[in-house]
């Protein structure tokens, strides 16, 4: 049987994993980029042992394109994810680092 | 060459079949639903020659799975977009009928 | 009511739109771009009103991330799609130019 | 810092998650069921410290729409990802259960 912590990291993974491949493409701009943030926060709140989130979209990457615009990308998520099962906790991230959307077990 | 008209038509359909494949999936519940939709609408509004969408998500149908939430799908989607090329128009609408995520040509 | 032409280009577009927000960020490399092309030609194929449809990744831009691969972006896709609608038909196409994914009627 | 063995839970776990929102909501059917578990096995093999994954989609599932196809969804999948990192390892699954794609560590 897995612990309550290897759970808890379990858990916060498949989010972070999920969040990253559910809403990569994603038409955005810098006047739209709260919208979505908050629509993906709400997404991973809702899902089991989550206790809490924060998403942050770097709208300095947010280069446009002919038509004005831009799209979710790799480059772009600042997210933080919390998680317990039991009495065991687990928080982690995805930043982009060195090229990669590094995620990351932080506490 | 294709007709204004006939462009109208083809940039109303992308963004209805974007829509659909970037959104399916998307942890959503009755509480949620609202900044979905705006995210969603928000994404269809930055793509160009759109000129009018209104998303909404049928609550009715957001049965909540055993950790209480719902995915988006196809019969959640009643969804319709306008678009001008030149001084053509074209109105689309997603919506479910006869168990199928229906896109047609409204106007 | 729309003419069976509108409709030919009316589903071309629909699933221009839709292939590239379902595969976008899927990982990928110069090995295994066969088998995703495959995947999304198979995917096409099997929706409404498609008689034909290519789909070609671009190699020379699946540039290594630090772990060795890849992720499809809208600067791999090469795809071209037919549709017939009665008497009507479509050929439309998604090819990188000036810096944006371009959707457009070639036929 | 984190554990080789819940580094391997957190990664064998990213990989659960990432597929599912991935390639929810493509289309497929009994015929190409195959190439798209091709498709997604090899998605899942290229990315970091992956040693083996096994993707079945469960064709009985596959109902027909009146275009006649289906598309991927929760119901479907039957997936088996190992990794490893230093000497840790860790094997997880997604499987349809009481009406949920359940992820879990199974080693």
């Amino acid at each position: 049987m897995p612990t309550e912590r290897e759970q808890a990291v379990f858990e916060a993974a498949i989010k972070l994993g999920a969040l990253y491949h559910q809403f990569v493409g994603t038409p955005v701009s810098q006047e739209t980029a709260a919208t979505i943030e908050e629509a993906i926060e709400s997404a991973v709140r809702l899902q089991p042992y989550v206790t809490d989130v924060t998403v942050r979209l770097d709208r300095s990457v947010m280069l446009e394109n002919p038509f004005g615009y831009s799209e979710v990308s790799g480059r772009m998520f600042d997210v933080t994810i919390s998680t317990r099962v039991g009495e065991a906790t687990c928080t982690a991230a995805l930043r982009y680092e060195n090229g990669y959307p590094m995620m990351s077990i932080i506490d």
